[in-house]
């Protein structure tokens, strides 16, 4: 592999949660080109919480980066870069859901997008249910719980009606982890 | 659920591949906040390519955005938004590795990264694979091409050291199929 190199980083827009840069790079024949990299602040965190029941805990919410509504597991960015997380996914699924986990293990590390963008998103699997209030929302979310069988939601990936990147990867983990 | 809105979206930066804007969005209690929103303008496609032995055809390359190489399913950005992704998937899997397959079927369809950004990566399953000639790369691409057995792959997924969502969306919902 003839190396491309990196020789300059320019911020373009700061938003929200995400710094945009123009990336610059030298490519193998000597000429440049200019690559786009969207670094997310933070980070986040995502949970497969599993009932004692087999149900799986899923959320559905507004997306506007789709324009539609999504079903995804329980998910959220982390407080800061420092935050362990699986203590973000903890605080996250008990916001969104209003569960606590009395297990919960690291099932992947996923880098959402790698062409383009550091996102980190730790998926958790979560066990021991126990339901300990209602859900505790921030002030830009909005989400309906619901509750899937394992087998319902890999019909739907395969379908490709569930598309969530992270939810697919999670739930396919789970089952092939099964199955091993 | 309650309704969030976006009352407007506002161009920030083009990028050479991505679009960036900032949503005004118009909260349940009256208030307003910004969201970011990154458009991927073309989306993609990749392809989990099954050798006759068994092995998976993977590649290794740099990703500038994560400063590190990284091992991925052979992927590519549409030519346009009316490309058909399996057509995106055949090219990109013969140009990538040199392979052309005699069977491709759609496995997933993948939003990257929903919170904040609408691409699209269509996932097939390669097989009946046929070596018809050598990588044949884009100016600004570089990349080495490795076989793995499944189970290597999934060991490396569950570790935690494989991480990038698509590749490992493909492989377990390849395992997960296999022993359903």
């Amino acid at each position: 592999m003839e190396e491309i190199k990196r020789i300059k980083r320019e911020l373009k827009h700061s938003g929200s949660i995400l710094d945009i840069y123009e990336d610059t790079m030298l490519l193998p024949d000597g000429r440049e080109a200019k690559w786009d990299f969207v670094s997310h602040r933070t980070g986040a965190a995502c949970v497969l919480a599993i009932k004692p029941n087999g149900k799986i805990i899923m959320v559905r919410q507004f997306r506007s980066a789709l324009d539609r509504i999504t079903l995804e597991v329980p998910a959220g960015k982390r407080d800061s870069v420092n935050e362990d997380t699986k203590i973000c996914a903890a605080r996250e699924l008990e916001e969104e859901t209003g569960y606590r986990a009395g297990k919960l293990e690291r099932l992947l590390s996923l880098k959402s997008t790698v062409a383009f963008c550091d996102e980190l998103i730790d998926v958790y699997l979560a066990t021991d249910l126990q339901k300990v209030g209602d859900q505790n929302l921030d002030d830009d979310e909005e989400l309906d719980i619901e509750e899937y069988d394992l087998e319902e939601l890999m019909d739907m990936c395969y379908a490709g009606t569930l598309q969530d990147s992270k939810t697919v990867a999670a739930i396919m983990a789970y089952a092939a982890r099964k199955n091993r």
